[in-house]
């Protein structure tokens, strides 16, 4: 077995060095922003002083929203994170270990599921027979700490986690230089990457001939749609993020929406999950506030279901979910978010959830037809631009 | 709200009438397998006798290994479901009318999910305010059981549930008419659909230039072998099926097997659960064996990881996992498998785990650099035929 130095992670023989001149512009911004956390580490111990890291807090206390972006923000409170103080010299490690995998990755131009970060920081420490890292719910807020400390995504510091998602439609885009003609894609569709930073998946205003994107919430739903081909009858693009979308598939609606300013419809669930998927695609997710100032979409509009819609489309009541005290409990909790506690419609929608007492699925309303959602629900509601935002 | 008849499903306005011309081969024979059923039904009901369906049963006593085959085959044992049975009425209702909505389906040309089914054959019955179907958990086995009344994947009944996996590599396809050239798409790929029947997805061995497939467990691991282009270093087609893979992906390594003559390469988890996965893409699924014989695909390989993994790769000890109980209650179940217990290999890779003590997983191997797994042990494998079947 390869030799270990104490606190050192296992590196590979031929440890890489980064390469200035082959880094695009992103990687050397993140690359200085990653030497100078080093370099403040390394001062210090040379001026005999205790290496300490300021890291922005991540807290709920933290978090705020910007009512003029719409979105949320961390506020100005950090942390300080010091090598000489026992509670934390192992996350002060734990730190270094990860940014220095950072650093390799972005040398060897590769990119690392957040658990292959977890294998690559991990290892005895020599002495004490103590594991830099016990398991992944160690290094992952480690990595999150990063993020912060680094002003970077975690997409930026080349890391991924398991991708869901896919997407059909009008527009032609590049993914690591091959073309991918998205109105070619079968029933199958294209995979939608975890990492869509615009170094992997290049989007171009002249090859999207699409009006708007559809958004909806479960991969069944997305192929009811894409089999009756609604984006070409509609001249739409289809996406879905597998129930909660993960953090590829929003800030890929989030380049959509900026970069070829396509509306965003969202097509959830009427229940207080489908009001949260909204709300994180909307405003950002409330636990990791950073990264909203580049995946948020606060004009993505929310076309249902609603709970109207048991009436206006006369459902049949066997439909009804009825809800359980959790689903009251996170719709009213929903209701008070800083975003929708001054919306009047809103307020009405989460009301009349409340008294309806029951949750409609979107698959629900096959019992008017199986195509019912595709030919008149959803074309009915963008035309007549009936949605809550 | 529309009419609702007593005991029967709601109905569209215009209920299609199957259009025996425009039917492809597949849905005739099953339209002709509905048809018997609804016959023999009738015919009882007009002689005044009881209506009874023979289920052919799908309990583990009726499963058997068919060593010849080497695939897991449903005995002849039945059960009858009749109608003028207080505890069978209900799902002798219940079966009537998902053949009834199957029907439909074929009908329109048109499929739907499983939990469409079950919100399109929900209703209230009349008079008695029961409902047809409680949840999910009883519309699901009814499918079950009229697919093998009438030998038809579900796939074939039209139905489909949530999708996972994605495939990328040295294949042309079409799908549902469009051409996808699996060898230009990104980082993100091709995602297989749930019905990869024939007249969804056909394959041409003139537009497979592969070699073989090598299907990993995780998504996240497949992402490493596309970033490192393993699939065009090493000429074959890479897929993954998002740990236990569904139904869409079992049945596509079947077709490239049997129709294109492809190895299957499977790199797994060196624990009971990837040891499983193995063995449900090998001999097909216990519970439902009756699928297995268009889904098993007898001659895939098994490449690791192994238990020998450990010394052999000369691990960190940090990658170990130790096995819980549940983990060598697991193995030993395994290494009881009709298809496991009289081969060698087999029980000898499962007693090293028992004796290790401990589980690896895949991305145990990035402690020997990020792309050890991609440029040394798979190639070495593959090459050294060093694999379990």
């Amino acid at each position: 077995m390869a030799k270990r130095k104490t606190g050192v992670a296992p590196l590979e023989d031929d440890v890489p060095v980064v390469d200035w001149k082959k880094l695009n512009e992103k990687d050397r911004r993140t690359v200085s922003a990653l030497r100078e956390l080093a370099v403040d580490v390394a001062d210090a111990a040379t001026e005999k002083k205790d290496p300490v890291i300021r890291i922005p807090s991540r807290s709920l206390s933290n978090v705020m929203f910007n009512e003029k972006a719409q979105i949320l923000e961390m506020g100005d409170k950090a942390t300080s994170r010091t090598l000489f103080n026992l509670s934390q010299a192992k996350s002060f490690l734990q730190t270094m270990l990860v940014a220095e995998g950072v650093n390799r990755l972005i040398a060897q131009g590769k990119t690392l599921s957040i658990r292959g970060m977890y294998y690559q920081s991990k290892h005895t420490i020599k002495g004490i027979q103590e594991e830099t890292f016990n398991s992944q719910d160690e290094s992952d807020p480690i990595i999150e700490d990063l993020e912060v400390v680094l002003e970077s995504l975690r997409e930026e510091l080349h890391l991924y986690a398991e991708r869901k998602g896919e997407m059909v439609g009008n527009i032609v885009l590049t993914d690591r230089g091959d073309r991918i003609d998205c109105s070619r894609m079968g029933s199958g569709g294209y995979g939608i990457p975890s990492i869509v930073e615009p170094e992997v998946i290049e989007l171009d205003p002249q090859k999207c001939k699409a009006d708007y994107v559809l958004h909806v919430e479960k991969g069944t739903v997305w192929q009811r749609f894409n089999e009756d081909k609604f984006w070409k009858k509609h001249n739409c693009i289809l996406t879905h993020g597998g129930g909660q979308p993960p953090r590829g598939v929003r800030r890929l609606l989030y380049r959509l929406n900026k970069e070829l300013g396509l509306p965003i419809y969202c097509l959830l669930d009427n229940d207080p999950w489908g009001y949260y998927i909204y709300s994180v695609i909307k405003q950002g997710s409330i636990n990791l506030a950073f990264e909203s100032k580049r995946m948020a979409v606060p004009d993505a509009k929310f076309i249902g279901l609603r709970s109207k819609d048991f009436e206006e489309c006369k459902l049949s009541p066997s439909v009804r979910i009825a809800l359980n005290d959790n689903d009251r409990k996170r719709a009213r909790q929903i209701a008070e978010y800083p975003w929708f506690v001054n919306k009047k419609k809103w307020q009405k929608e989460i009301a009349l959830m409340l008294k309806n007492g029951f949750k409609l699925e979107v698959e629900s309303l096959i019992s008017k037809g199986i195509s019912y959602v595709t030919e008149v629900y959803a074309p009915q509601r963008i035309a007549a631009r009936d949605w809550l935002d």
